[in-house]
């Protein structure tokens, strides 16, 4: 039986250095890592996050790992656990431009715990980090984005998140490629997770446990533990059970030559991906205009398809509802003039009487030729004035990335909260510099 | 979105007491937990537990849960995880009669864990162990058991064992309906393993990650977690994902009237179950006819489908290879006259030129029609002589169960080496009387 492919993914994963990755792949894995750590520690204090933790309180190991932004530590395997489920809690974390994963959040986890209790430069960490999301990214888009015909039923992040995490382990611990084969292995043969858990907290759970159970692969295959060699295309394999048709050449085709990090975006908005050209619009209008929300007698907005169809949800009562309600949103930009965490986190924050009202003045209608990073938004004064807005690519989308600044002040808002101004500062400045780093485990201990 | 299957079965494991089990659900109970108690005494020791546990090294909890037969203890999930992976790491379990699932390792392990630190009383354990059964057991079966259509690629114990877990911790620690569904959600959502990992440790590790994550799962919604309620049967859930025609009977009829634990069955021999039947006729050959290894020209089988697709595996190179090769066992049975683990758990013992040479005159042919507990062996002598032996049921059916006798011989043969002679009496008898215990705890510690 063959095993080319599982093999092939091992020995780039195992053989692959920091002078052998583009300076724009370099950029976009400190981008990354910037994003991730901003949205972890943004969702350290989360209620599920508090949960998880306690349920397992006198379960976990001393520890010198940092559960970021809770304020004390913990064994690795539980702070990727718990750190990762903080990163994806409010799905604020990063998306890949064509495959259904959020690639950072398990890989992320995992290198970061990990290098706190093996110090690593932060060349090594960057590189792990890269890696790892490079072979996650590669075999999302292996199982379901065409050619390839997979079922959407799977969480994407959930099932390929557990090979990120093992990858970059297992760079960190510079495994020889047999022992990396055997990590990735381990980590492919507990993958789990699909959709049915959406609007639940199953949902961060499932990268969490990628998270953990791929850091875990690493170091039993590190420590002599065995898997299949062929655990990718074997018989009755991993491919076999996630994919219809996988695209093999998806998973292994210019390893090294294209890098999918270069596809990975992030969110200005803590909210359904859809709304966000939405909100753009809206916080332009305000701006631009000084629109004063009580004088507003009415805002339509044509929607893209998918706007329509996952977030055309009217007066939600949860977090969980107005992460999916551009009812929801459009009111809080025009009241608030702001699109954050805080505009949803509660329920006072989201049944404020104030929004509740003002959503009976919005109406979006279904424009079916419109992408789903694009909206058109009128807004009609009391007064009779009109006010239109069309936004073409929303910030966050693959033709708009989020600039620098712009994650900084995501970062900051997160952030400041947490370690306030002077602590966020300065944790953003090493972040930049991550590749400079002595100690690659500083990152984590500057957001305890 | 109906959730009335997940909720059938969480009412019904949130429900159901120790007075609502028939006698003989009582007794099969007591005999699975006395079977996978002396499996995972057995077990304790081999290298595949000390790689996992060093592996994990400093990432454990103090806590008060016994490692069973290893000297010391740990956190319940820990314990959890390695007494699971010691019980089936000579896959020498337990095996139901219809499902492909090995039922008690997942559910003992958590339950036996979690009793350790909440104490409770024998009858509590053995409820709760009678209960997580019967879920896994009826999961596995609505998977691919006919009338239901399923791909045999999925590991069945480690896809269903996780329910079982769950449910076994959930009832000990006395959750309600709604805590209980919560709690079989979460452990659903981290089903995984697949059979591409046959022969390395991976194979173990699929149930003792369930035993992990299911017990983890109860603690989860005993804490405030949230999972979907329509777990099972929601749009994109665990039924969509793992069968393709799901048998909803098999999983909801008959709550609390049938029992499958009434269905499992224990092992005799160290290895593959199908291969059994096998080695009981050549056993039987070998003694009824005094056959001479040496004079044996070829070794004809006629074997049931499950015994081909699983273990046609000539020459296996290490021990778990050799669990699933039937060439490997032909051999050991008409060359040392018995099947043992000392036939198997060193490469020495696999590795034998004398058991490498037999395995080619071993031949073995498909016969659809076939059960799974059946074989028929024809041995052709240098001579020309011929001998056959058909075996309907082998020792260790649902047919031909084992007695208690001969569960105490398998017992004593794994637990003498660890506990010595008069501990091994005195937890075998502990263990008969396992539902008369004030402290279900004892068990383990006894094991200790």
């Amino acid at each position: 039986m063959s095993n080319a492919v599982t093999t092939d993914l091992a020995a780039y994963a195992a053989a692959a250095r920091y002078s052998d990755l583009p300076d724009a792949v370099r950029r976009e894995g400190i981008r990354s890592i910037f994003n991730i750590l901003g949205c972890t520690i943004g969702g350290a204090r989360h209620q599920g996050v508090d949960i998880a933790d306690r349920a397992m309180q006198g379960m976990t190991g001393e520890g010198r790992a940092t559960l970021i932004g809770r304020g004390r530590k913990a064994d690795a395997l539980h702070a990727a656990l718990i750190n990762c489920l903080a990163s994806s809690i409010y799905s604020f974390d990063d998306t890949h431009e064509q495959a259904v994963v959020h690639p950072s959040g398990p890989v992320a986890a995992a290198a970061l715990a990990l290098a706190e209790i093996r110090p690593v430069p932060g060349q090594a960490l960057l590189t792990a980090f890269v890696l790892g999301v490079e072979l996650e990214c590669r075999l999302c888009k292996a199982l379901t984005v065409p050619p390839a015909k997979g079922s959407m039923a799977w969480s994407g992040t959930g099932i390929t998140g557990g090979i990120g995490a093992a990858v970059a382990a297992g760079s960190l611990l510079g495994l020889d490629m047999p022992t990396m084969r055997t990590a990735i292995g381990i980590a492919l043969s507990q993958a789990a997770g699909f959709r049915a858990m959406h609007g639940s907290l199953c949902t961060p759970l499932m990268p969490a446990q990628a998270a953990q159970t791929g850091l875990r692969a690493a170091l039993l295959a590190q420590a002599g533990f065995t898997s299949s060699p062929a655990a990718l295309e074997g018989r009755y394999g991993y491919l076999s059970v996630f994919s219809e048709q996988p695209d093999l050449d998806a998973l292994t085709g210019g390893l090294g030559e294209r890098f999918e990090i270069l596809r990975n975006t992030y969110k200005p908005y803590p909210c359904g991906i859809v709304i966000h050209p939405i909100i753009d619009a809206c916080l332009q209008l305000r701006s631009q205009h000084g629109l004063d929300a009580a004088r507003i007698a009415s805002v339509a907005i044509q929607a893209s398809p998918g706007a329509m169809a996952l977030c055309n949800n009217r007066d939600p009562k949860d977090e969980l509802q107005a992460h999916v309600s551009l009812h929801h949103w459009t009111a809080v930009c025009f009241i608030r003039g702001a699109a954050r965490i805080q505009d949803m986190d509660t329920e006072t924050a989201v049944k404020d009487p104030a929004l509740m009202a003002f959503q009976g003045r919005v109406e979006a209608t279904l424009d079916p030729a419109r992408g789903a990073d694009s909206a058109k938004v009128t807004v009609t004064m009391n007064d009779g004035r009109r006010f239109t807005c069309e936004i073409e690519h929303g910030i966050g989308s693959a033709t708009r990335p989020m600039t620098d600044h712009e994650l900084e002040v995501k970062f900051s808002a997160m952030s400041v909260p947490v370690l306030g101004e002077a602590r966020t500062r300065a944790l953003m400045d090493q972040c930049w510099g991550g590749a400079e780093l002595t100690n690659a485990g500083d990152l984590a201990r500057a957001a305890s």
